[in-house]
Order: structure tokens, then sequence, then C-alpha cells
């Protein structure tokens, strides 16, 4: 049972560190019937006198995507129902949805299964949504981020509690996840499009890790030590970009001298705070304006005017 | 000829930008032969009125590793002479001497390399050595020291110019680099060890990077922004820690209270730059002899002692 320990063990010093769930929750668990989220579900059982659980309940939604999407709906619920737990189900054809709205196939089904999440958890009063995320998803998401260009705060990824939302699997690997399924003779279904190598994700978690696992076998625990550190010191950059945005503030103005005795990497990250503007070279633009005057384009109607010691957000028109 | 502008005018631009190449300077490329650097010197030579170069000639280095090695020294002899360049030529058995030393093959290479390079550059009076780094080497290496654990330094790789190291195809991709020696109808020994997929980089080039980019055409670029605003953010972090090491810093010691007055992130930074420790558990070992005294090991006959106010470093003994 040494197996079991690992991801119990896990999941405990994530509580007793981060006290991620209080005592007297009760708990939504996002429910898949894959692997991880039967295992999150058993092991909350199994803690559920640990973590002082008021109540604990499925959420499934059917995205109605593939031909299996019904017999994974009843293995959930018939899985409800040996574990005598409730079990809410919601569904909608987000194929066609996407198609109507003409979108992102992954992030209408994110947006419309969070949707059904919260109305569920709102509805019936509970306290918390639980998600099975796990230690791979952590690193799957952080590289796919930093692909994109996101920087810091994209490598950060997730948050072992955001808002509503706790994941109580945050440290643990998804081998880890697989032996104690194994070890507990837990049974599950195997979501097909996981292995779809049409998703991006999974081409990354089935080709990119492994080479990057075949360096450091312990990738996984290096990312979360890497994690760590440019979290606070992204925590710090933050602290100072507030700061220096609060002292420079002036109505819908920025006062220029103030802000051009900051570090460059505060400007950016001021005029950031300041317009809600991500993108590099609009930053890098109005780096410009500080010294130079004039003004810029923001996007959707909103324009940055540099007149005499302050640079102003004005709507267009 | 558009392929060969994109090149010469990214080398050009970075010259601008950066000052790479003082006017004046003579230069030593390292050239082993290949697509790179033989597309490097001929850029260079294009270039020779624009950067105002008083000498260009060539350092081979032989690592006898295959049995291709010495045609290829052949070659890049021939190209010495078809240019009118001086070249001089190091051989070691590299392999030779990793097995004798038990040492990484890549680790010595690199070593016994550097080390003919400067030999040739100080006795011969160069002011620089040039190598043929590219955008697409940068990022691979920001890949490798990120999944070794590295943080943001290992993510920022290499610099354009690091003391008597000049990279002037540092912002050129791999493939405008093969686009320009194929307009220039350029000749190029083909290095077989490029593909062994032994080499760990050579999988992260042919297996990670084209899933990333299937995701991000852009990638390259993308990162050379990302790169862009950790370098500054980084810089910003070394600075605030530099300053906190100055003003904790008595003699050998710390003072304790000083440095817990400073944000975690600055206090992680504080204690490695004053004890040379990068290995994360030891630095937070260290952060807990600030709060609860104690005595922590370093290695190397080096022990860190929190004695009432001050944290210290002994030598063990």
């Amino acid at each position: 049972m040494k197996e079991v320990s690992v991801l119990i063990r896990k999941v405990v010093r994530l509580q007793r560190e981060e006290k991620l769930i209080p005592p007297g929750s009760s708990l939504l668990v996002a429910f898949s019937g894959g692997v991880d989220s039967v295992s999150l579900v058993d092991a909350l059982l199994e803690l559920r006198d640990f973590l002082n659980l008021k109540k604990l309940s499925l959420a499934h939604f059917n995205h109605r995507l593939r031909k299996e999407a019904d017999e994974e709906e009843e293995f959930c619920r018939e899985f409800a129902r040996s574990r005598e737990l409730d079990i809410f189900v919601g569904a909608e054809d987000v194929g066609e949805v996407a198609r109507r709205e003409g979108r992102n196939l992954e992030e209408v089904a994110r947006e419309l299964r969070y949707a059904f999440l919260r109305k569920v958890k709102n509805e019936r009063g509970y306290d918390l949504i639980a998600t099975a995320h796990h230690l791979n998803d952590l690193v799957e998401t952080a590289l796919i981020w930093l692909s994109r260009g996101a920087g810091l705060e994209g490598f950060l990824a997730f948050e072992p509690r955001e808002g509503d939302v706790v994941r109580p699997l945050y440290g643990v690997k998804r081998e880890e996840i697989l032996s104690y399924a194994e070890a507990r003779g837990l049974r599950w279904v195997e979501d097909t499009s996981n292995t779809d190598p049409r998703f991006f994700r999974n081409r990354v978690r089935m080709e990119v890790i492994p080479v990057l696992k075949s360096m450091n076998p312990n990738l996984e625990e290096t990312f979360l030590r890497t994690r760590r550190i440019l979290k606070d010191e992204n925590e710090l950059l933050e602290e100072l970009s507030m700061n220096a945005l609060k002292g420079a503030k002036e109505g819908n103005c920025l006062r220029v001298k103030e802000l051009q005795g900051s570090h460059v990497a505060v400007q950016r990250r001021v005029l950031r705070l300041f317009t809600g503007v991500r993108n590099f070279s609009k930053i890098e633009q109005l780096r410009n304006l500080l010294k130079r005057g004039g003004e810029v384009d923001l996007g959707e109607g909103l324009r940055a005017v540099r007149k005499g010691k302050l640079l102003c957000l004005k709507k267009k028109g």
C-alpha cells in the first residue's frame, strides 16, 4: 500500500500547508469518471473525517462530443450510487455550440462545464468546487502558456485554490494517481480524447514531456520548486508595481515623471495594470510615449495620450 | 535575395542596438564548417566595412569524435583558403579525455574547444571570439535549463555578448540561416552528431520544439519577447538583492533582522549571493536558520551558523 500512501500523504500535506478546505465544507467534485477524478473522490472519502467534510457530491458534465459520452455518464451515475453520493448531471452539445459561435472547441467546453458546475454549486448551496487537476496538468499548462508568450504569470499556471475552486491533487503526479487507483482496485473510464493528437495539450503530454523527463526524471518536482521561487518573485514584482501605480496615479492619468523614475520592469507592469493591455509592442509604444509624447491606440475604443506631465486614458471619438 | 536580407538585416540591427563589435576589432570566428558558422563568416565578410573589422580569422577545433572529423577539418582549411582568411586548427581526442576523466562528453568537448579558442585569441592578439549561436540555440538552451530547474537565470540562457564572446546571429532563426546559405549558394558540412538522439539537445530540437511550434509558429520571436521582459525583471530582482545584501552584511556575517525585513524572494537571492549555494532545499534550510537558529552544512567544508543577531559563514573543522 506504499502507492496509496504517496497520494494520500500529498493531499494531507497540501491541506496542512495551504488550509485548502475549511473544516465543515460541503464539496462538489467535478467528476468525469476518468482515473483522476475517480481517485480524487476515493481519496476524499478516505480523508472525510480528517478533512471534516460536511457533504461530498459529484457533478458530471456530458459534453456530447464522443459516442461513448452517454456510457460514461452512466458509469458516473453508477459510481455515485456505489459510493452513496449525490450526483448532478448536466449536458450540452458542446461541438454544436462551438460551430454555431465559430469558437475554439476546448474553450467552449471549459466555459460550459464551469457554468454548469457553478450553477449546481450555487443553487444547491455547496461551498467549493473540487477538481482533479494534478502536477502534470500544472507542468503542461505552464509549458503551453510559456510557448504562447505569457511570461511569469503564464508559467505559474494555476494555484491549489482559486476563488471557489480547490485542487486537492495539486502536488500529485500522474503516475502516482495511476498507482493509487491500481492499488485501490478502482475502476474508471478512459477518455479517448486524451490521446487525440489534434488537441495540443495531448501532444505536449505525449511528445514534449517524455523528452524533458528523459533528461530530468524528476521534472515535475523540479518544476514545483522552480514555480515556488518564481511565484514569490512575481509577487514581489507585483507589489512594487502596485505601489508605483498608486504613487503615480492622478485620476484617469499617470504622472510621467514618477513613472520614469521606476525600473523598466516596473514601468512595463504599471502600464499593463493601468491600461489592461498585455501586448508587448503596445506596452513598448506606451513606454515611448513617456519619453516622446504623442498617442497610442489601445484598441476597443480606447487611446493613451501624453499631455505635458500626464499620460491619460481617453475614450475614442 | 529576400532571404539574404533577413539575416543581414538582423545582424545589422543587433550591431546597432547592442554595439556588439567595437569598430576596428579583430575577430576570431569559432568555425565548425556547419551551415551556421559558414553563414556567419559569409555575412561578416559581407558586412566587413559596415562593421569596420580590422581582421577576421577562423579557428577550427577537431574533436576527433567522428570518422568524418578529418574531412571536415580539410573542408574548413579549404573554405579559409577560398576566402583568403587565416585559419587556426586545434585537435584533441575528446572522447578519450572524457572516458579517462569519467566526465560528460558534451561538457568536456565544450571545455576543450573554448580552451583552444581562448589560447589562439590571446596568443595571436584577437579582440573577440565570434560564435554562430542563433535564436533556436537560445530557445533550446532555455528549455534545457528550465527543465533542470535553473529558474529565471537559466531561462535567459545566453546573451549576444558575454565577456570576450560575441554572437552576431543571436536573433536569427535556424530556417533563416538555411535560406541565407541556399540563396548565397554556400557549401557546408553536415555534422551527423546533430541528429544523434542520444544527445539531449538534439531531441529538444527535433521532438520538443516542433510540437511547440505547431501551436505557435512564431515560437522563436515569442520567446525573444518574453525573454526581454524576464531579463529586465531579473535585473531588478538582482539589484534589490544586491542592495539588501550590502545593507545586511557585516564582515563574514549577515544581520538577521535586516534580512527578515525583506520579501522572501529577496531573502532567497541574498542567501544565494552570500553563500554561493543554489540548491533550493539548502536555501530553505538557511531561511529557517533566520527564524529558528542552529546551523546548516553547506558542503565543501563550509557551514552557516546563526549566533544571536548574526548569520555567519564558518570553515568546518
